[in-house]
């Protein structure tokens, strides 16, 4: 029996490729820090669990393919806060941002087509991509050049006549990239010049620590046509394991297409939707609260990761994830040693290895991505025991 | 902008087509008895909402992207009791079975390939196939013959070199037919030597009305490579709401296909998860009382619905579907007017139209689906509705 020419051509997520190895190790007793995933251990607001305490509806039934109106009510109630106003037939509510995703990508993309995408970027956009049978054009960056890539000649190079649309993630994962209001607006001129959708993964909007407003493409006038958002719940609210998502365009032909593809998975979870709406009745405060916290440790991050020896690193300015170049030839055979043949007192760390976060061959092997999603004496530990892992390391290899 | 050519061939799910129309009318007070989705009314068990009651984490974390030990170690239980040994590695939790017939389709379909399923078929299989670039190879059956399909020379007439799997749903939606122990082999027999996947939709696998042994593909042994189970507890626990299915094979390479899209969408919901594990701990009389409360409406459906004349139907042997055909011209038309220009007494019906369940063009535009999931009085006066909406129409079209 044959597979299909597309999944041949995915590969496991480099966030969770080692996480089988992982849970053997801890099984075994040796502790490890996990900077590989952006679960964030900041508490659930417990408005989330107090929907899912007092849920009373006898039988647990199907929701809209398009989402519970209590929740897309709340979404819109959100962005307007942000001065967007939205239909309920502009949001689509999702199982996570991955499915917003995946669901989009079906919608806009050919075999053959290509969507351009700065690398750096978030591995799973690459399965998203190639289970259409089209392919990403990566716009170039480089840590040196702070990986920005809002430049006019840069993006335009990339485009050709089987691009369908430019994606960008801002606060950029991994690389931590904030867009200025001038580099958005850039990016989305040049789609709109092109007719190419734009597609904003937003979901780490909030993370943004040199006193930004918070910036979404569909504050914009004059690009409704073009501009797609993905937004979650997960990072904001602390709350992954929800998976309540989100698509949101004023592109109604866009939205009737991916509606299709909401019915035929019928719904999303019925009581993560119900609790996810009281999530958004939190005010600012809340965010505030958090960003301070994630500064903090941002902070932490950098100052200990500069200190190690060979580390090549920038600061980010928003999400909560680090982009490094370690001084070793290949990440994944460091992160399988650190796995299995090192330990600290009893205490090793993990990253997601840099290479799946480029198309372009051979770049990232020697970068990683760490997530600074733990407490800050957590941080600092990590870190250290990253240090001398890299020093044994070297020693030995 | 252009959308992706195989999105444009998708429809939208013939259960919830009318459904935005069906709102409206329901905002103005006319009451619809629902037929058209297969949302039972029976109550979900108390032990999926004492497990949201009791969730203490504090964060809601990502689950594992196979699914968490707990429900997959549950699943494995269930399967226990029908003789199938399963590894944890054999079960992939998904969102909903829908996921795991979107999932399936995209490890084993490539554009060009074919899929045998007998129609009529559950459309949404349609949308999942056509996504993938290819296309669906029918074994066409009728009411005369009872949908009956499992026969040598009419599936291997439809096998060539494009096909690359055999999907049958057993107990069958929309069509009730339950295959028997003989037929399953067969059908298991045709696509081993013809070197192809068996995907076998089982979710109503309890829902068989003969006295039945309840049967899975897994039972078999030597099918090993070919046979892929989709299976859910929405139907089985009347727990829609929960969007808890998982893919089922002893194929070690399909499953590692098939992880690579679990880890790109990260994971299912935690707590949807944690509730339906308990749900497996019912024991056998939960399902004998619900299977006695659905063979009480199917004999009131079909009772009912054969005392209207011209309506041609069999009688189901599971599930909680019946598939008729009503004198009308075009069942779609016919929904319309139920909903927009017909009532009785204030209440009207929708069923699910029965052309899409065809992709033989013509085919099933007369018949409709319909659901036993209503309480038995409301199941009659649904059809007393249908009878006296059927003679109106009739007199004024």
């Amino acid at each position: 029996m044959r597979f299909s020419s597309k999944i041949e051509k995915c590969h496991l997520s480099p966030m969770r490729v080692f996480s089988g190895l992982a849970a053997e190790v801890e099984e075994r007793g040796k502790k490890i820090y996990h900077l590989n995933i952006g679960q964030p251990d900041i508490k659930t607001p417990e408005a989330y669990f107090d929907v899912l305490r007092s849920f009373s509806e006898p039988v647990l039934a199907y929701a809209p393919s398009n989402g519970i109106p209590r929740l897309v009510d709340a979404v819109r109630g959100y962005y307007r806060t942000l001065g967007v106003e939205l239909t309920r037939s502009n949001v689509l509510v999702t199982t996570g941002g991955s499915e917003a995703l995946q669901m989009l990508m079906a919608c806009i993309l050919d075999d053959g087509d290509e969507i351009v995408i700065p690398e750096p970027f978030y591995p799973n956009y690459h399965a998203a991509v190639t289970l259409t049978g089209a392919s990403i054009r990566p716009i170039t960056t480089s840590p040196a050049e702070n990986y920005r890539f809002a430049v006019r000649e840069k993006v335009e190079a990339c485009i050709n006549e089987h691009t369908r649309a430019i994606m960008l993630t801002n606060p950029g994962n991994p690389t931590g990239t904030v867009l200025s209001e001038d580099e958005l607006h850039l990016m989305l001129d040049i789609a709109k010049e092109h007719g190419l959708f734009i597609v904003c993964d937003e979901v780490y909007r909030e993370f943004v620590y040199g006193g930004e407003k918070l910036l979404s493409a569909l504050q914009f006038p004059g690009y409704e046509e073009n501009v797609v958002v993905l937004d979650s719940v997960s990072k904001r609210f602390s709350a992954c394991g929800a998976r309540i998502g989100m698509l949101i365009s004023k592109n109604a032909e866009l939205m009737a297409q991916a509606t299709k593809i909401a019915q035929c998975r019928l719904s999303v979870s019925t009581v993560d939707q119900l609790a996810a709406a009281a999530l958004y009745d939190l005010d600012a405060s809340y965010f505030d609260a958090t960003r301070a916290e994630y500064k903090r440790r941002r902070d932490t991050f950098v100052r200990k990761l500069s200190e190690i020896p060979g580390v090549v690193c920038a600061e980010p300015k928003g999400a909560f994830y680090v982009m490094a170049e370690l001084p070793v030839d290949d990440a994944a055979v460091f992160q399988k040693w650190l796995l299995t043949d090192f330990d600290d007192k009893g205490e090793t760390v993990m990253f997601a290895c840099g290479e799946p976060f480029y198309v372009t061959p051979g770049k990232g092997r020697s970068e990683v991505r760490m997530a600074y999603v733990l407490k800050e004496e957590d941080i600092a530990r990590a870190l250290d025991i990253l240090a001398i892992a890299i020093k044994k390391y070297n020693e030995t290899h």
